[in-house]
């Protein structure tokens, strides 16, 4: 085993802390966030610190870095309220890596990701998606430690590919060929072990056939 | 596509909602907390709401959700300030979900992890892990709609096979064949696609070659 201090990682060049930090915490969760300004301009952006808060309410939580450059994503949900959440599949994740460059223009029409706007939500969606919500911004939390913003965001209506639901309300996310992110830049598929059954002292985890 | 509504599935029984909302946001980090109480009995607990907050300061954040019945992780850490984070890899992803039965005795005597300590700090690492780190309490906030705590923590000391750290800093999570979960109890490895270049204006991204 490696060992590396916090004194002696904090010596790397920002590139390196960068990289190794960001992949510290396992494989990441990756979507794409649509919003419009006020205008209805669209806008569409690549996060990687997107996950779960609750069932019940509904809950995501979306953090933002304070040294990002472009913010419009934020400012377009603190004047608006509205965003998506969509899943990335293996066969857009190249476009979708692509809508983090600086672009002057909105991220669809450069990256050529169609939008789509379903049931009057105001926010786009991505039409390339196999699972994507509309969201409400519902507060927001700012860490002291290095004044990142925690967006808590409600779920309001979910699109899935049919067949990715199950009787018990889990989603086949193989099936949806959702990828997930490690470090900064390296995309991957999951490819399932399996589902365990319910946890229980004295009584071995079992595999629960779907 | 399937459209359900927040009406929709509010009216889900509560198993189908656990379900379906925690396999919204994609795939997750699943890890390991390893605590020890202030008499230096051990705890493990497996969570799959931890995420990147920062590398500079190095900061991860965890989600302790406010329902959950067993809260040993959450008491030792406010009481000891210290707790360890262990990637699983799919060599013994099932004894991880074990240690989530409430047990009586230390989920390492119960499931047959072993626990070990390194360079003097107090709480336990899983010897299994092949990625694990040292990490103290640096601040909490509580996440208003739902009661949701956050707890942040200083990453300090990190441990992973010689192999999986790259020259750039990037950990190689396929080599060291982490494990990523979806919903509640699915799991699956990762399978790269390709690592892509910074993402510019006007400039195709492309795959990196490690």
């Amino acid at each position: 085993m490696i060992h590396l201090t916090k004194e002696g990682l904090l010596k790397e060049d920002n590139p390196f802390r960068r990289n190794f930090f960001n992949g510290l915490s396992g494989f990441k969760s990756v979507n794409l966030i649509g919003t419009a300004d006020v205008s209805g301009r669209s806008n569409l952006a690549l996060f990687s610190q997107v996950f779960h808060v609750g069932a019940n309410p509904p809950l995501v939580g979306i953090l933002f870095r304070p040294d990002t450059v472009i913010r419009h994503t934020l400012d377009n949900i603190f004047d608006t309220g509205f965003f998506t959440l969509n899943q990335i599949s293996s066969n857009f994740y190249k476009k979708a890596h692509w809508t983090s460059a600086r672009w002057e223009a909105s991220e669809f029409e450069a990256t050529g990701l169609k939008e789509e706007f379903l049931n009057g939500f105001f926010a786009p969606f991505v039409h390339e998606s196999k699972l994507k919500m509309s969201c409400r911004l519902v507060e927001t939390q700012t860490i002291k430690a290095n004044q990142t913003l925690l967006v808590v965001g409600g779920i309001e209506d979910v699109y899935l590919e049919d067949e990715s639901l199950r009787p018990d309300g889990s989603i086949d996310l193989n099936l949806l060929d959702t990828v997930t992110v490690s470090g900064l830049d390296e995309y991957h598929v999951g490819v399932k072990l399996a589902r365990l059954t319910y946890a229980r002292p004295n009584q071995q985890v079992e595999e629960i056939e779907d």
